[in-house]
């Protein structure tokens, strides 16, 4: 299982080489504050990834908040953990767009979720929000970018803030301080696999 | 807040036609069986999403586990998640390897903890198995990626994997299900913030 192929002095030397670099870096980070971590991409990952985020911040007795967009009318696992953990949940009623072909509907659900979800925004209490498949609002002009970027701009310094979605938004990209796209490689769902409790809701 | 610029035919049109092409998908996907989730990449996000679809798992009343490659020796607030949610959790105690500087150690490290998450492979019991950050063991020649492929595929049909990992490994490659790269688009590290409880570990 080991397989020699590296030397031992060698590996020694490189991974000194690599701990001092980290070690530089670690040094040279001294700015303690909030950050917003902005996922998007059409792989499968974003949320979860926001949602292991908050379960690791609340693990460290951490305040957090999720608002999700699109996906409000899903039973998913999700909701049983937040309430287990005492997490703030604001979802937009209205379940998918193309479930709802109401655009007018839609337009009066996205303003009243972000009414509830901008006040957070003010408050230091909260440690870190999530804005879930928010990036689909900008896409179909429900919601202005530009606006919500400004409240997310001007929140409590140490607040962290993490938006998923599958579009890459200018606005977005602009202000947040961490990105990753996370690309599709391959779905299952794309192969006759049917969806999961627990691995895709 | 709204911007009339799609028509509201026309919009109702489009999100049909998404409904239709959406439910057809669902329709097909008919296979009901546990998949492998690989995450890789070299952005932030992956480990976070592995915990995040765990903790969801969990809420669905699902048993899960976690075997930690790389970062044993971390204080992290998943490990206080872990426990809350009652999940298995099997750590590599070494911590990274620029740290440890030591190839032996290493190597004995990775067996003996892949020697502790090989049984939970043959455990119906387990719905969920994370292996976080274990393709630095490939890439190092600390464990075999052939090896444990072979583990992971004579796994329980209904059992869960997700695997995490900077590193594309082919062997992963040809047999996960569901793959996302992450990719690194901007990270708040390089910009001078500072490592933050509850966001970074």
């Amino acid at each position: 299982m080991s397989g020699n192929t590296i030397n031992a002095d060698e590996h020694k030397r490189k991974m000194q080489e690599q701990q001092r670099q980290v070690r530089a870096k670690i040094a040279d980070a001294k700015t303690r504050r909030g950050v917003i971590i902005y996922l998007y991409g059409n792989g499968k990952g974003k949320s979860s990834s926001a949602f292991g985020t908050l379960a690791r911040s609340v693990g460290h007795g951490k305040k957090g908040a999720v608002v999700q967009f699109i996906k409000g009318k899903w039973k998913t696992g999700e909701q049983a953990i937040f309430r287990q953990l005492g997490v703030k949940h604001l979802v937009m009623g209205t379940g998918f767009t193309w479930d709802t072909q109401d655009r007018e509907k839609d337009i009066a659900a996205a303003g009243a979720v972000w009414n509830k979800a901008a006040p957070l925004f003010k408050d230091p209490a909260y440690d870190i929000i999530i804005l879930d498949e928010i990036t689909y609002m900008f896409k179909y002009g429900y919601l202005s970018a530009a606006e919500v970027s400004e409240v997310l701009l001007a929140r409590p310094e140490k607040q962290n803030v993490i938006v998923t979605g599958r579009d890459p938004i200018p606005e977005l990209l602009e202000i947040a301080d961490t990105i990753s796209e996370v690309k599709e490689i391959r779905h299952a769902f794309h192969h006759g696999v049917k969806a999961q409790k627990g691995i895709e809701f």
